[in-house]
């Protein structure tokens, strides 16, 4: 049985082995190649009955498949893709197809991308979302590089993603590294995201009191609403989370020292080279990092006595209002950048299919993708989300509780990062005149580096 | 009348003349170079009188230094550098030494460090702070590099640089590229500073309705007190300074858009890549990339109608605090980011060293740096001015006047990202137990990223 299988897979872990066993439950046959016996194994035990095999002998591999060959890497970003790529490459030929699925970085898709085509070998980096369940049971895919090549793997990508009302959320992104692109803002959104939700839950717990049964509640009810997403669900399953070991609430073990794998870092400091905000990304990022100085905070907690929490606490409503806004201003600063993107690296990006892709199977997913959707559908060149006339509407109406919320933190000593950092962004994006004329005003006076002019162009410079 | 010039300077902008003056002002002969022979005119002109002289001439100017021969660089950083070494070294003899007193990206002052070793000529990347003014009659100087050639142009640099109390504002840095990085860093807390008088500016003017000669008053005051530093007075000094055309005051009729030039945003870039937060300067980064969406915000103001001014105004006072307090920890965390630089790249950074020298001189300069000098004196390895009493005593002082003038703002719409990061980098920093455990059982749960516990050592991973 040689060179019949539809798909190969690079990488059994525990996104690889769920990828397979998806592609596999969806009709195509698949075989996984990996260095190590036991995750072939393991991979061969879930699979059985199914139309799957795997092997740790790169030339097996090789030969097990159809051809063109479509060979799928799910390894760690960096080195790992490099080496696999040049281990397989003798034994492949020209029109295969390499899929790259990992969070590589987008400027080393890039040069793949040169270096196969070089050698006849299709390329795609394609951002794969939804962690070890999405991969399993329906990921949001987002596939980019050569076009005419993405049509080999399209009807598997389109099998195996997940479903909103039927439409598959996999698309061609663009050109080049659009797809590790789209998958690397994704992921600065999310993290901006997460800081948001954190930041309301110390709200709630330590500002109103609230205890993990109260917040599985609040939670719950939320992700009722217009704030349904996987976030928002998965929090409030956290809150009812007991712990194996103690008996007691996991979350409260948990130690308070996020980490993090690099994406969200590079959408702010590629963020910063485009010259496009996003500050609540940059916190969110800022904040995983102080978080891990712990010992500094323990020492300097007995240094600044906390302020007492004020008599006029915000109501629930308020809260989910401001989350509510929070999430819509961190979504839109991820979309301008995309934007700012696009033109920048040429990818032509839709923002109406990034909307459309993101509304299932990834870990942003959420009801608002769909608005966003028709935002974008309606305006395929809107620069940003707030200057949407139906988002004005949602966050006019919800600002105010955004405001309740951080006041009410700031004055409780509450760290509101991510709510101030959007509400920021949203009170400079919304103003026309902002002091920054003062900046210019500053750098002319000491360094002679001119300014420009109200009442007409050129470029002026005084002695001050 | 061939090599005896005691000191070589390459790019006669205004900067590089005034550099040149400066030296022979203190009784050192100097000869500059620079392609346009009306910059070579202009420093002739300027130095009648003077042991100045100038070329276009590359082998003209080299044969008018004395040996070993200094030559510093005030050209623009990046190729610009590279050329002018590439241009000058056949010329130059071993035991030469080259100073790059740009503001070149540190990781080239490496490059450039290591291909002029192996040549057998010395150099030096060293920061030049104080713009145009600073540069004729006393800058901060900040050299990092070869030590033992340091000695070589210590003399000169000691005369020509700003004295505070008798002491000159240059000293030795560390190895490589520290001196180019700890004026990054400068430069970074600039950005800080400079984004926190515009709010400041902005929250006296729309929320006080305080006119430009009341902000003269308000500014000048300041300057006469704990906040006294260059900026302050400068700022003072341009609400008052008229436009020559109109007759009106010129700061309102400079347009809101800032500029930036790379050194704060390098500054957020590498912070991140280090793992240490500067969200302050983050924000100062976002705010002047906001700016330059000027059609975008006057469209927005259209959409978003502005929020009442609260009836509670915060006092003069207050506002005084936030800005002292924001300023404190503005300076904390370029600080902070200095000590785990001086970790990764092996500088050996002295912060009281660098407190001395920011005294005077450059653009940061600020009656606070004496206490930091105090401070990190005491404690050679204090992590971040956070942590030492002194300070702690400050910022106790004033934060309450920081969350009222942050609160204000906020309820009426204005933007105060600087003072708000500045608020929560404070609050994150100063809270024993950050909410941060839930956005690690997040992680956990969707992409079995795994955790660890409050209640003993280990990573552990839930099946949610």
């Amino acid at each position: 049985m040689e060179g019949t299988y539809d798909f190969g897979l690079v990488g059994l872990g525990v996104m690889g082995r769920n990828f397979i066993l998806n592609v596999a439950d969806n009709g195509f046959s698949a075989y996984g190649l990996d260095t190590d016996p036991e995750k072939v194994d393991a991979l061969r035990l879930e699979g059985e009955g199914k139309k799957v095999d795997g092997t740790t002998g790169k030339a097996q591999f090789i030969q097990h498949l159809s051809k063109p060959r479509k060979i799928m890497l799910l390894v760690p970003a960096g080195a790992p893709v490099d080496a696999v790529i040049a281990d397989l490459l003798p034994l492949m030929d020209k029109g295969d197809l390499i899929i790259d699925g990992g969070n590589s970085f987008f400027t080393d898709t890039n040069r793949r991308a040169e270096e196969l085509q070089a050698k006849g070998v299709h390329f795609i980096g394609t951002g794969v979302s939804g962690g070890a369940k999405g991969a399993r049971f329906g990921p949001s895919i987002m596939p980019g590089g050569d076009k005419a090549a993405y049509e080999l793997v399209k009807p598997i990508f389109e099998a195996v993603a997940a479903k909103v009302n039927g439409e598959p959320c996999v698309d061609y992104m663009g050109a080049k590294s659009a797809g590790n692109y789209v998958k690397m803002v994704h992921n600065g959104i999310e993290y901006g995201l997460m800081q948001l939700i954190s930041e309301i839950y110390d709200v709630l717990k330590t500002g109103l009191g609230k205890n993990n049964e109260e917040l599985h509640k609040i939670f719950t009810d939320w992700n009722n609403d217009r704030l349904k997403s996987f976030l928002i669900e998965i929090t409030s399953e956290i809150f009812v989370q007991k712990d194996e070991e103690t008996g007691g609430d996991l979350v409260d073990i948990i130690l308070d020292k996020a980490k993090q794998k690099g994406t969200g870092k590079w959408t702010s400091q590629n963020a910063m080279d485009l010259g496009t905000p996003i500050p609540t990304i940059d916190v969110a990022v800022s904040m995983r990092a102080i978080s891990s100085f712990k010992s500094d905070r323990l020492k300097a907690q007995n240094l600044y006595p906390k302020p007492a929490l004020p008599a006029n606490l915000p109501s629930i409503q308020d809260i989910e209002a401001a989350l509510f806004f929070a999430f819509i201003v961190t979504y839109a600063q991820g979309m301008t950048q995309l934007v700012a993107a696009s033109k920048e690296y040429h990818y032509e990006l839709d923002l109406a299919v990034i909307s459309k892709i993101w509304r299932g199977g990834c870990i942003i997913r959420a009801e608002l993708l769909e608005d966003m959707r028709k935002a974008f559908t309606k305006k395929n060149d809107l620069k940003s989300l707030l200057l949407d006339e139906d988002f004005a509407r949602k966050l006019n109406a919800s600002v105010g509780g955004a405001r309740k919320v951080a006041t009410f933190a700031i004055s409780a000593g509450i760290p509101v990062a991510g709510l101030s950092a959007s509400l920021s962004y949203f009170d400079a994006f919304t103003t026309g005149r902002l002091p920054l004329n003062l900046i210019q005003a500053q750098r002319d006076h000491f360094g002679s580096h001119t300014y420009e002019r109200l009442d007409k162009e050129g470029i002026f410079h005084t002695e001050w």
